[in-house]
């Protein structure tokens, strides 16, 4: 059974993007630890999950000579990782191994749970609302950047009921990056 | 000249208080370590502030023969400590060491940075977010609780402006309890 991880940065407020839909509020200060931690992360292997929002804002810079230069390594396991991207109205993607998830999203990742590595699912906020609904979240890597907004976006808001979580891991980072993994308690 | 912090307990994902206004789901399995944590902070000298609904909400507790018996030594403290509470229609306050501040708040607020003991608002998300928008608050001291929300009224919602903050400490507790103290960046 593949497991099926969250990973999204939010602000101490708890938006994963402002008013305005802006998710660089993430972009915080460049820090070594940090950076070798992102790059860890991106060779995790396993699946990569994206909604059409998040899918459009990767497609735009991980392939790009730009990405390449800031960010080699991540750049190319960007790249040549199995992507996912959730779209009733996209027919094919065309970022290089990637793969269009029509129909009935909770199903269809129910069955690709039942097989395979594990799967991630990068920022997305409705995607993640929608398969915590569905009870199909297996845990959240949560970094809280240190940084208010007025508003915006709260994470997993709309998943009915109270969740109880547990703290797997934490970690905090020089550049004031709290980095949490919590797992259904 | 006085420091005014906020002290706040809040869901993974930012809220302060539930739809139905409850904070409850902050009350997580008891635990050695922060129950000592808490004790310590109630014994940190320094003024309370309140607004009307977290005043209503500790008075109806603190001063019990439950509170006495639940946690002495906070109750001794609660009680004692001089507390302000921020109404317009309270006339006075019935729990001991109790002033109510009326008129225009940032104004009095200021006033009383001015000379005496640092304050801490305990709670109290309007009031937060009123001395916030004034650029009153000199700390937040937030425990992230391991609980996530379906919605709810999300802390520093309304404060004009992206605000950044630097991390003063972090510390994780066995609960699953994160509480992070940010500083003004």
């Amino acid at each position: 059974m593949a497991r099926l991880a969250s990973f999204m940065s939010l602000s101490l407020n708890g938006y994963y993007a402002d008013e305005k839909s802006n998710m660089d509020f993430a972009h915080t200060p460049p820090d070594k630890e940090f950076g070798e931690f992102t790059t860890k992360n991106a060779q995790g292997g396993g699946r990569l999950l994206f909604g059409r929002t998040t899918y459009d804002l990767m497609k735009s810079y991980w392939p790009t000579p730009q990405a390449a230069k800031d960010m080699p390594e991540v750049a190319k396991q960007m790249n040549a990782r199995t992507k996912l991207v959730a779209s009733r109205s996209m027919e094919r993607a065309d970022w290089e191994n990637t793969t269009v998830i029509k129909g009935d999203l909770a199903a269809e990742i129910s069955k690709l749970k039942k097989d395979g590595p594990d799967i991630t699912i990068l920022g997305s906020g409705s995607i993640v609302q929608q398969l915590a609904d569905a009870g199909l979240i297996d845990e959240l890597s949560v970094v809280f950047v240190p940084i208010s907004l007025k508003g915006g976006k709260s994470y997993l808001a709309g998943v009915e009921g109270r969740r109880a979580w547990k703290v797997a891991e934490s970690r905090a980072f020089k550049n004031g990056n709290l980095f949490v993994r919590y797992h259904p308690n």
